[in-house]
């Protein structure tokens, strides 16, 4: 998901993905082995623009729907009946973008999974509604970290993982701001098991460079609507996609070729 | 869930709640038995106000988790695999209201599970969300009705089942109109299965009477947040509750002492 809240834009957005877009070559989706049809930059908000403009789908409803199946893939790498009390505990940290709203919807839902999840979500958007998303997860008693302890050990032995909600495709670390890049370096660092959504925060969408290298190396990602470009370049143990609201006539014009989603499930493994 | 749209409110409701409410005998939920802690009307109403004003929940976010819920549940009484091609096709028959919404939901839920629904929505309200949600399903090719046959027999040939979405607690059918009255009276005839979300259309919410005695008599009820007074008059085969996103300081305010939720789960079996 590309969409960016109303509380912390940036002007030069749409300037560097038309620029990084046009650099890019692209190859033609109908020779792209199944597993590897994933959305470049321009598609993916393309397609979310699809969702929201034509489809009417509300932006509310997108994160609630995303969250929850960020959740959901939670559950199926880190089943609670196989989690020792303090494996329960999640470290979910989010950025003032799209990206933190899915985690805080991620968040709301563990805790209704009955995981033990912990917030830090350092720069507040002041858009609507991440207030009333972080109002749900503060009434539902989920403690917010007011700062994160660069001690890294004394993160890996309070958490059994980290949910990294910071930063989408499009939005670079230094947009954002001290706290959430700290706390990027400070996840880089950590050992236990870390899940991305959408994309591990700070690579670049496009090709998982830039700071890929020297990166975060999640050991699940959780692709949101498709999987991006870079995630040809992930090597964590699960990639799922959480795009089941995505309309079948969408699907075949992104020519989205993913597996299918089974029963009544809002993830699929990749 | 008792909101209501924008589009459609009636001027005497909140008169008409007081007045059935002061009548009405409240056991104390102490001494209730945990099967039959069901809401009044009044408590129904306080239910929803606190997760809209208090708990900052969208009306997007209720009416999504409710209708993704009321799909879900119908997946578990006709699950896919058992049903022949024909026993895929759901009749969704949404009334003006936040029912309705919840309805239309519901029919976009059934789609992407690989039912095949129909919706007949005869009484549209100007409420953006339910406009939101109708081009959703418009979009996603789900057929709309322009007229419901009163000829039974052609609807029983033509359906698996039927959802009635039509009206929720504390809505009247005299208050809806026509067209959604005359469906009330085809769906009682009907002999397909017939699945409520929320309450029997037409039934009192507080005491089942009224229309009950010889309304319509669903084979699965949904509720939704939290099961009604009537609904310990329904007799239908299933029961479910849809109500998983209610935080647990509510359910314990409201003395709500409901089976628990499985694994990820988001409807339980009463």
């Amino acid at each position: 998901m590309l969409l960016k809240g109303r509380g912390g834009g940036s002007p030069c957005k749409s300037h560097r993905l038309t620029a990084t877009m046009s650099s890019a070559a692209r190859p033609d989706p109908a020779e792209t082995p199944e597993e590897q049809r994933f959305l470049s930059t321009e598609e993916a908000a393309a397609l979310e623009r699809e969702l929201l403009e034509d489809y009417r789908f509300g932006r509310q409803q997108l994160v609630e729907l995303c969250g929850h199946a960020s959740a959901v893939a939670v559950t199926k790498v880190f089943p609670l009946p196989t989690l020792s009390r303090k494996q329960r505990t999640v470290l979910v940290v989010c950025g003032p973008e799209q990206n933190g709203a899915v985690g805080l919807v991620c968040a709301r839902h563990l805790r209704v999974f009955e995981y033990e999840p912990t917030i830090f979500y350092p720069t507040r958007s002041l858009d609507l509604l991440h207030r009333d998303l972080t109002t749900q997860c503060e009434k539902m008693d989920i403690p917010f970290l007011s700062y994160l302890p660069t001690e890294v050990q004394l993160i890996n032995d309070a958490y059994g993982l980290v949910v990294d909600a910071v930063l989408g495709p499009g939005v670079q670390p230094g947009e954002i701001g001290g706290p959430c890049t700290r706390a990027l370096a400070t996840l880089k660092l950590l050992s236990i098991p870390l899940v991305s959504l959408d994309i591990p925060s700070g690579w670049d969408a496009e090709t998982g460079g830039g700071d890929s290298e020297d990166g975060l190396r999640p050991d699940v990602l959780v692709s949101l609507a498709a999987p991006k470009r870079c995630a040809g370049r992930f090597s964590g143990r699960h990639h799922f996609v959480a795009g089941r609201f995505v309309p079948d006539d969408v699907r075949r014009k992104f020519a989205l070729r993913l597996p299918g989603y089974t029963g009544t499930d809002c993830v699929a493994a990749l």
